[in-house]
């Protein structure tokens, strides 16, 4: 049975030693005191590792049925959702006067990562209402909002997002679901929906349907695409649930893991939708929850990682398996545990290292998103946006990758379910793909991002970097460790950027091919920039004599790893980058 | 439903084209004419993909059942199995004085990629077979031989490897099963072995297991393990079967992937057994079945890539979606194929570059085989003995790593398990794991393989590789695009030997923290190795006018796709050895 224990002194080390969120002047952060947010985090803690964690493996068994229309659960879902909303968890960062707690996004991020570590599938249902919830807090009317969100900030009724079709997922011009306006001010939505998320499920009393669709007669492809409330249940006027609409589950997907996610197929007839914002602007209100749903699977990802290293460092510590090479170190075994050989060291510090520096990439991330949010910040807004697709992108790859390397270390075991590792792997395995395939990250990222207001936020990026390494160049204890690492791969990275630069307007194929490969790069030196963060305020502490002095030399040593063994990758990007179209474009498309 | 086409062009490529088998003086090698090789391939063809790919599916969804003690295969594998066995597949290789066909290994090993690739999980039941054929014909009596080698080449009888026990894997020293002598000079052995591939099953009349165990009283460790025939029946002295033997399956272990096949928990109770070679040197003999069924693997890790990409191309060319960032191809259809988009065409390329190159590696290897099977040569077998850890090791990381790749093209689609791309990667994924997980692969090539004579093989590897460069240094066409970027590599290569050398004696761990990095660095001068031989084969074919053009200039662009964007990755791999054991060992296992 795996383990989980949730990292509340990582957490709040990065909230309060590296990001010093209490110390920020956004509004709220005044209330983010280390103690309430351990306090928080300890309470969450409690939640991800006594009640989702222990259904993980439950979910993944048993999976979702239909039954004459009706989507089940896995057993002891329905309790632990409960449990999660009782508790206000769902509506945390949630809008007060829809019956939210107000509290900041950074908070609500730190608590996500334990609960989407603890049971990935199981968590998607809140967080897919918590994309809907702020779609439609974003873009909704009055009416909407009083209607709808008090309702999602609980998860009383959870919320969908429906955009992908048969055939068209990232192409969202190509789709045929219809919405024809009625006399009252209605539409009626007709459709098939695909890969549908919670899309229908026994726990709540309503499920609340983003759904994208075209008026007839609109512009074609993406400009012609609208947004639509459709409930499951019609809302009467006294917000009760009423008549069940339109919308039925043709099926339930069998899919690779996230087994206790009810993926399904939702058929629309002619079912009741509401214009949510503006007519033909739904990918723009889209994309408020899209681009909250891309760090949420960032996050995804970099939890999976967690979970999974926590468990390979349980088996790596107890399995006793062979001798260490310099000598007998477990004398009254029989052998030595798996940890004494180098190449099981070797992959856990790839996990550690890089978990942590995710860690602390995200979270920043959350605080860009508040400064936003909270204080209108639109530089913190262009950099955010900026990193998105890094965080979507780099964070699931490297996430999956890491799941892979701790079911490693359980050798034969680690192939076998009972164990728990696959799971970790195949769940994780998802966060690649949806939300935009990582490759349509990479193409945003190169494609539309790098541009952006003449590639302003991109040099605000760079500044970041580079004002960092300055203001820290007299620190002896970083320099050679972090510091000079850090400027080698930022070069690089900068490198990387003048290539497209010089090559992408007259060959944009020149550019793109190198679009996964910049990700990767931009994500190294991201984690590169956090690392060297992190040592800092660790060896700050360590040079204070304060707290757990072993806590801060292991954060250094983890950082040192991930700038000795991670951040030489960016010169192979570089490489590859530097290559440019021409072996990649050679073929004729037969000739494959 | 996924497709396979056997690559029956390219194996053919490889064998006379780049490897030119039919020169070679290896006797039995003057039989492997064009002719004769393309006629079995496409034979072989036929059988993989119209009897075995289609079971693939049927296979991963049935799995395999226990039933009163009867353990039951998919639907369809018995009469697939038949077809193999009736067909001569099963003793392509083997000896002909025990009925088999007697052919070069280097043909079994073509043959081998096609079936395992369509059925990976199927073709397990042979391949075992096959590793205790050659156990037994290496180290079994004459009285031996005949009573099991005729069913075996067959498969009317089928064979197993038990070596894994639950509290031991790769350290066998501490292994309990036990073999009790007795007086007719036949053993009792009594214990659990685990992960048993093709363990029980319905489609012969006998399973012959060879299991590893200790006889009491002899020396302590892995040197008092001998190795015994333990028939499932036992055999009449007129050769027919008799009475059940004291071996029963406990249970099926339910798993990530490879579900067509039975690995069972076996329990042997007083089971009678026979030895097989020398008391306590059982480890010498399981060698015989372990470095074949390694270079077995690593073969499975390219087959399932190749099969994985195959699909990947197809979806690639029908899906439409999105335009051509330099001009709409597809004017007539609402979007253009997946297949024009840069990203994608990196990702295909990876995977295309990586099968054609992995496939002469190992073909490649099957020659050295060959040379030192027919011909003693003990040269041929130093450097296989040096390259098994890195065709299982290698072959089966990108391997993995490909599906996933292949997988990532479909999108949504890639994670739904009807697709079929789900169970290429599950599949593939045990590759990386037994017959040695891979940590340990690299651990046999950094800390014995290299070393091995006096570094004398390692050296002839280097020599190989100079001297190729320098008897093409004047072929213009070879020169920039693939003679200079091997030289680089090799000397990363030899850079990091060197490393080891420098610092492996006084401190082991500074090795083997980077042997890992150095599997996937030999790896990749292999790779690049073998596809500058590619290349000089195809360009001489160009300039030739022989054959057809647009096959060898596609060869060379996938080759040029190799050098550019792959072989960088060996300096990374050389600048993480560089970093020696430092960071990999810094922390304190509490700290992890």
């Amino acid at each position: 049975m795996p383990v989980y224990n949730p990292p509340v002194k990582d957490l709040s080390f990065v909230l309060h030693e590296t990001l010093n969120v209490h110390e920020s002047d956004v509004p709220g952060y005044d209330e983010l005191d280390r103690d309430f947010t351990s306090a928080i985090l300890e309470e969450a803690g409690k939640i991800a590792r006594d009640v989702m964690a222990p259904l993980n493996a439950v979910g993944d068994q048993e999976g979702c049925t239909l039954d004459n229309g009706v989507v089940r659960t896995p057993k002891g879902f329905k309790e632990a959702f409960d449990t999660q909303r009782e508790g206000g968890w769902t509506g945390l960062d949630c809008d007060p006067e829809y019956g939210g707690q107000g509290m900041p996004y950074v908070l609500a991020t730190a608590v996500g990562e334990t609960f989407s570590a603890a049971n990935m599938a199981f968590n998607m249902y809140a967080g897919l209402t918590h994309g809907a919830y702020s779609a439609i807090h974003a873009h909704g009317t009055d009416e909407q909002k009083a209607t709808f969100l008090p309702k999602m900030v609980t998860c009383e009724w959870t919320g969908t997002m429906n955009l992908t079709e048969p055939h068209c997922g990232t192409d969202l011009g190509l789709m045929r679901t219809k919405a024809e306006p009625q006399d009252d001010g209605s539409y009626k939505i007709s459709g098939q929906k695909i890969f549908i998320s919670a899309g229908d499920h026994d726990m709540s009393d309503n499920v609340i349907h983003l759904v994208l669709a075209k008026i007839p007669g609109g512009p074609e492809g993406v400009k012609g695409i609208s947004l639509f409330i459709v409930p499951k249940f019609l809302v009467n006027e006294d917000g009760s649930v009423g008549a069940r609409n339109g919308v039925s589950v043709g099926s339930i997907e069998e899919k690779m893991g996230i087994h206790g996610n009810s993926t399904c197929v939702m058929n629309y007839d002619e079912a009741t939708g509401y214009l949510l914002g503006t007519e033909h602007k739904g990918m723009r209100a889209m994309f408020t929850m899209m681009n909250e749903a891309r760090l949420g699977v960032g996050l995804q990802g970099y939890a999976q990682a967690e979970v999974a290293y926590q468990n390979a460092v349980e088996y790596a510590k107890d399995r006793l398996q062979g001798r260490a090479v310099t000598g007998v170190e477990n004398p009254d075994g029989p052998a030595d545990p798996l940890i004494v050989h180098p190449d099981i060291r070797r992959n856990l510090m790839d996990q550690k290292s890089f978990v942590e520096g995710a860690r602390a990439f995200a979270l920043w991330g959350a605080t860009l998103i508040d400064a936003h949010h909270r204080a209108g910040d639109a530089d913190a807004n262009g950099l955010i946006s900026l990193m998105t697709p890094v965080i979507k992108g780099f964070l699931t790859d490297k996430g999956f990758d890491m799941t892979i390397q701790a079911q490693q270390v359980y050798g034969g075991h680690g192939y076998i379910e009972e164990w728990g590792m696959s799971q970790f792997a195949r769940d994780a395995r998802i966060a690649m793909i949806y939300e935009g395939a990582n490759g349509v990250q990479a193409l945003d990222l190169v494609g539309r991002k790098l541009a952006q207001d003449g590639g302003k936020h991109v040099m605000a990026f760079f500044d970041l970097v580079k004002s960092f390494i300055k203001e820290n160049e007299g620190n002896e204890a970083l320099k050679a460790d972090f510091l000079d690492p850090l400027k080698a791969a930022s070069k690089d990275l900068q490198a990387a950027g003048m290539f497209f630069m010089q090559n992408g307007m007259k060959n944009p194929n020149a550019a793109l091919s190198g679009s996964t490969d910049f990700m990767h790069l931009f994500g190294h030196v991201c984690l590169g920039l956090m690392w060297a963060r992190m040592a800092k305020a660790a060896q700050a502490a360590l040079d204070a004599g304060t707290g757990d002095a072993a806590f801060y030399e292991t954060k250094i040593a983890t950082g040192r790893y991930y700038m000795q063994r991670q951040l030489p990758a960016t010169a192979m990007h570089l490489a590859r980058i530097n290559s440019g179209a021409d072996t990649v474009m050679a073929l004729d498309a037969e000739a494959f």
